[in-house]
């Protein structure tokens, strides 16, 4: 997508072929910095960081980690350890995992003088073949709002939680692909943008790219979802997923759940857009069953802002010594959500399995 | 309630007997600043931009701003304009019209010479009614909790949702008063405080004043209640209100019927502790009838706190010319409501009129 008018991705190999380079998301929307990458370790920092994050972007992150650490060394020893470096940086998304797996099955088998071109060709794969899954998201997900708008024949309006955007994935993005299909397809929109507390991912980094795509759009508190679905003003939900099991549980940012009990409560159609590497076909209860990250207590207690001067700092915004938790992600039990929308078409959560036959049980 | 091992209540006659004297709410907790509040215009600005807040001590309040404008003047056409004013500056909370029309019935009747001394005196009675009330919710909430104890045999989890302590009343405060009273009658137990998005009054005021009286408390993003209550992790929630109708619709702080969705979903029980002149007997249904402030935008876009240097500061951090929305309240129907805890006792939400049988229908 564009950001002042010129076509980016959130990932690519730079020009000189040696390097990765990559938004630094953790500095939009007040900055945005280019940020280049040349070692395993610091692909691995930028991960758990939150330099580059959303699930499909990081299973993306890790393959291109996994080229970085190609060119430090290729031997065996090294590929696992690197890999499980890459591994160990977020526990929640799947993709990570997914990604690793992938480029693992490539590499083992090949040569270790054969290992470093092979590793950049697979990560420029998964990045394309991202790009493509998402744009196939993204039409199927406009069926769903061209029907919805027939219907409503007035401006939609449609809430999405956390940043599932292009920035959460090479290109395109999950839940907002669907967005930009309509937009682009002249059907009249307009998006509630959850805050997304903690890291607030929506007021920052979804604002900031439906702003750039020239969507409307309002930035509202994660409070508030549920009166606007209470007085008819939420057409749709859409989110993206770290995580979904072969049963349709859906692990989300947190807060997710509750979103999705509002809109159940309301006859809201709650939609989870999820590429086929963001399904975990190994896993049937997602509440007992996924990792639930905890990050550190200061993405709650820390603000990131604009000064009056322009000036960029950080403020404290809890008494003094005052204890915080922060629990990343949510399950929504598949129970809640009205369906699935992947490359491969929209199902009930319960129905994966109709579009992905080779999973059948 | 204690302020460092001081007792202090939220609003109070100066010592001159010529103005009332407020803790600055807007401030915490960042600083402690007593404000000195000299005439009816001052209270107005003090209620309007949340320096008080809190619907019992917004009826409080607006007592005084009677007493206030009654120094200026107290001829029948001021007493009718300083009303309204006063009943202008907040719609939700009906604390603020049952304040006023108490005050008015005493001194409407009276002789303008006389009208001045009877506003304090009946400001001051209604200071120590609100006392009165919350201790007693705190009794008939305590009796909850000890039993909730008595079956769980571990240290309780409470999640609260904004400030419906000691700073939301005149002392003792509403949610929290049954808190308070279990904590100091030995009942291990740990708050899990809502940060409260906009504004922040959990993070600001609850996680404060639950410090200054040593209660164990852990500050959440407003997402993460839903996962909590999905592990087990929460006994029981427990909020204040903005306004209760006769059929037990609960209208508080916008996010609050987001927890009511969770709670219920999970079988955890959901208090809502209400003083009397908190229910409109006047209302049937909530949702339809309820006016719900619209605040300003910049309440969600900007964010008050301490720089690394400890100076103050406030940081916008949203995209520059981002568009924001602020609804202050929603309504949680009663059917998602366990109790309503009174002074007169704890009942289901559609029983309020077996506690008060003088609003029978």
């Amino acid at each position: 997508m564009k950001i002042e008018g010129k076509p980016y991705r959130t990932i690519w190999p730079s020009a000189d072929g040696l390097a990765v380079e990559i938004i630094d998301q953790a500095r939009l929307p007040h900055e945005f910095v280019v940020v280049r990458l040349e070692a395993l370790a610091e692909m691995a920092h930028a991960i758990r960081d939150m330099q580059v994050r959303g699930a499909p972007l990081i299973g993306a992150a890790a393959a291109y980690g996994m080229a970085l650490a190609m060119q430090e060394r290729s031997d065996d020893a090294w590929l696992e350890q690197a890999s499980q470096t890459l591994m160990a940086t977020r526990p929640t998304a799947v993709n990570l995992r997914w990604g690793l797996e992938r480029i693992l099955a490539v590499l083992r088998p090949l040569h270790v003088q054969q290992r470093t071109a092979a590793a950049w060709r697979e990560a420029a794969l998964i990045c394309d073949e991202d790009v493509a899954l998402n744009r196939s998201i993204g039409e199927h997900g406009y069926s769903l709002l061209r029907a919805l708008h027939a219907n409503k024949q007035q401006p939609l309006d449609i809430l999405t939680h956390c940043n599932a955007g292009w920035l959460a994935a090479v290109d395109w993005g999950t839940a907002l692909a669907p967005i930009y299909h309509a937009f682009d397809a002249g059907i009249p929109l307009h998006v509630w943008v959850d805050e997304t507390r903690p890291r607030n991912q929506g007021a920052s980094l979804t604002a900031w790219e439906l702003a750039q795509h020239g969507v409307p759009h309002t930035v509202i508190v994660d409070n508030a979802g549920g009166h606007l679905m209470q007085h008819g003003r939420v057409d749709a939900v859409i989110v993206g997923a770290d995580r979904v099991t072969r049963t349709g549980d859906v692990c989300n940012k947190i807060g997710t759940y509750l979103k999705a009990l509002a809109a159940h409560d309301n006859q809201v159609p709650f939609y989870a857009a999820v590429p086929s590497p963001t399904i975990d076909w190994s896993i049937n209860d997602g509440l007992r069953e996924i990792p639930i990250e905890e990050r550190d207590g200061t993405e709650v207690s820390r603000m990131r802002g604009r000064l009056p001067d322009g000036s960029i700092a950080e403020v404290d915004i809890l008494p003094a010594g005052c204890r915080s938790a922060n629990i990343a992600f949510d399950v929504t039990p598949a129970r809640l959500v009205s369906g699935i929308i992947t490359e491969h078409g929209v199902c009930r959560p319960d129905a994966l399995h109709t579009l992905f036959p080779e999973h059948e049980a």
